[in-house]
């Protein structure tokens, strides 16, 4: 019998050498997930009792404001967070040029519905992100309700030429993800316009994408699709207070007006940046991980949970690691992409650049669903990668992170995707997210302290894990 | 050798009998699993979106508002409560006499700090529930600031004779179960009266059991214990900016007077109720499951998360079960108990009329952990019932309900215990709760609709697989 000449040590000082280094292992490997689970409890509590993202994200909402791209104060903001992450002590602090586009709302919407000449009710609208303006006196015409988009092919033109569409297919209230409920209704807000265009509709009017009834309208990035600038035609957001009237009005009387006036309108492009910093890699610096959210915003609000929050919890989750004297082996960046609301072109233009120069981005995290209680991540990874990832579950326990799934990890990180990266988004409690998604209520009052804490806790631990692990997790990725 | 009659069988028909015997099993418990898990589906939907709770929360808060034990508010609930159950078509709704304490709070409470003669800040109080007065005219004393009920032996009664002692230990921040934090921090407000007293102290001032810094102060119970009617001073809750400002204003002069004035007293016990309302079980009626919440809360705000979310869970949690046609097999009560907050008066009568019945309680569940989303529950059973409650996970798994941990079940239940039924208190997201607590913003529009809703849900399909599978947790429970 052939022995293996380690294993066939039959020795009694042999065995004990055996026994010794499988218990130096096993000690090693308990020590190495001690060492881990000491590391993140330190990172929880740094951001409980001394963490910065919530006075960032007080300046970002309060002395700045809404931060449209192409706005004043998206400049601001650009200017602001350059300069914070410059007291961070990064290895390199930049700006990334990108062209955006510049959409102006003009002056304040207004609406009502007309039950006879002269017997209006006001209703709150706000213009849909890209709508072109109305007339100047406005547009009054009769309405027709659908229920989305393919409902305009059953009605045709006959029925629809020279009125208002109003898509009020609400949010589906039976989801439990919110934002579940939000791809199945977005499709009127973004491509509504344009569909109704081509039967001849006069304007748009979309239910506001919001789970609660109350008079905020929300706003929201729509598209014109191969539409002329002549065959445009104006939409808006309508509260889904206001949706609720309008559809009663409608039943009891069909023929009533509905009358709306916006001058929004679309400008030429302008220069803008993605703010980034950098901390090199002390083993791969060649390697890159992004963390990050977008700087833009919608301009109803403040724009703290879209996406203020993101944004300084990305900022928080570096200042925390290195806080705490880790230095990543991996190069770690903070990217705060430019205009992910209205073209994405933030995104677009990090992913390009990073192609152009041949960086190798081995993953990016981004945080983009509001500043609420953390419930996990999703992982847009190898089936053997997310495998691994889901080994780190116990260590997120103590912290009431549950949540491991299957998706994709943000718009602006998509871009990447080409490249290979390992993308993941926090995934944050989701039940108030579309009460303040793109309204005028969506301010820093809205976002709770401690909740945003926890976000940037837990993004800077997956980091952790991620530069600490990320072998096992790329060269399962490889089989990917 | 012996063979079992029906294993022995040997021939071919035997074997696909007893192949298709055990498939037939596996089907059954296959299609069990599944027919929980369409009910529970169900459940969730129909509180999404047919659910009465908020509905009844937004009459206890708005129209009827803080229901401190013995005041008319708490009767007109009492009387709300009792009506919205009868309209639910129960078998029997009741009120159960209980005698409460009646504690009045008396004029507004005011306070200052006094720098030098003449030079006063304002600060935010309020008197701790049960407290004394001060004197008519209030109370003005030098001020020896703790850090707990320990430090005033170190101290010494020369130290502390004739001040005020300021009670400023705060709520630990690391803590990721903020009642963790609480239970930490609150020996300060309900024992460091009587404490103090001990050492001659004139008054006391408690930082509010609040971890965020704001301008309200949270009032709560606290006891004198022993001490005589002579030998009780005066206690009061500080907000905890008006902490931070007396604490620093200490540091810079420890020569400083604080002055307040409380008009509040104790008076006569007066009679009230808990609210019940009775479905009888359909196998085991003389089996009891109760599910509950305190009707009580109090007087500052609405006590909407504290407890009014959790009585309207309660009612709509077996309002749910109905809805959906099912039948429990155990008789299930909802229980609205009287005087959580300064007496537990009604906890214990209920557990004491029980007692002297001889009924035979199996399960309580109570919800007072404020109406946010629901994590999870706490459970005070058997190791092995524990065990198969855990098996239960994966049906909340799609509601984002992971957290099943041992621990108590709720006060106004816990009287219960000696009677031997499992205990359960439904866990939600912690992270706002002390920014309400005991406080005045405690108000309707601190609920999210969705969220409660989740909440009443997941209590429902809790009730559900307790009654429909009591026989697993109770064989194993009489092993405890």
């Amino acid at each position: 019998m052939h022995l293996n000449p380690l294993f066939g040590i039959r020795s009694k000082a042999g065995t004990w050498a055996l026994a010794g280094i499988f218990f130096l292992l096993l000690g090693y490997m308990a020590q190495a997930q001690q060492s881990d689970s000491l590391l993140i409890r330190r990172l929880y509590s740094a951001a409980l009792t001394e963490g910065k993202a919530y006075g960032w994200l007080d300046y970002l909402s309060n002395q700045i404001g809404g931060r449209l791209s192409g706005s004043v104060q998206a400049e601001q903001a650009v200017e602001y967070t350059r300069k914070e992450l410059e007291s961070l002590g990064l290895d390199r602090v930049w700006l990334q040029p990108v062209m955006v586009p510049k959409w102006v709302r003009g002056t304040t919407e207004f609406a009502y519905i007309e039950s006879d000449p002269g017997n209006t009710n006001n209703v709150p609208i706000c213009a849909l992100g890209g709508s072109v303006a109305t007339p100047p006196g406005g547009l009054k015409a009769q309405v027709v309700e659908v229920d989305g988009i393919a409902a305009l092919d059953s009605l045709g033109r006959e029925a629809i030429e020279g009125k208002i569409v109003f898509f009020n297919r609400p949010m589906d209230p039976t989801q439990i993800h919110t934002f579940q409920a939000y791809s199945g209704c977005v499709d009127q807000r973004y491509s509504g316009a344009a569909e109704a265009a081509r039967y001849g509709a006069a304007g748009v009017i979309v239910r506001s994408m919001n789970l609660r009834l109350d008079d905020y309208p929300h706003t929201g990035s729509m598209s014109y699709g191969e539409l002329s600038l002549e065959e445009r035609i104006p939409a808006a957001a309508i509260s889904t207070n206001g949706a609720e009237l309008l559809s009663t009005t409608l039943k009891l009387n069909p023929d009533i007006r509905f009358f709306f006036r916006q001058s929004c309108r679309q400008l030429e492009d302008v220069p803008s940046h993605n703010v980034i910093g950098e901390v090199r890699g002390t083993e791969f610096p060649e390697k890159v991980m992004v963390v990050g959210g977008h700087l833009d915003s919608w301009d109803l609000g403040d724009g703290s949970h879209d996406d203020g929050a993101g944004c300084v919890q990305s900022m928080e989750a570096l200042r925390l690691l290195l806080s705490q004297g880790y230095r990543p082996r991996h190069t770690i960046r903070v990217v705060l992409f430019m205009n992910e609301e209205n073209g994405l072109r933030g995104g677009r233009a990090y992913a390009a650049e990073a192609q152009r120069k041949g960086e190798e981005h081995i993953f990016a995290l981004e945080s983009d669903a509001g500043g609420f209680t953390p419930r996990g991540f999703s992982f847009d990874c190898s089936d053997a990668a997310f495998e691994h990832i889901q080994s780190w579950k116990p260590l997120f326990e103590p912290y009431l992170v549950h949540q491991f799934t299957r998706g994709g990890g943000g718009a602006d990180i998509g871009p990447l995707k080409p490249q290979g990266p390992i993308l993941a988004g926090l995934r944050p409690d989701s039940q108030r997210y579309f009460d303040y998604h793109h309204a005028e209520n969506d301010t820093f009052s809205a976002v709770n302290k401690r909740e945003l804490e926890l976000g940037a806790a837990t993004m800077a631990a997956l980091l952790y894990l991620v530069d600490s692990q990320v072998g096992a997790l790329t060269d399962r990725e490889e089989g990917r």
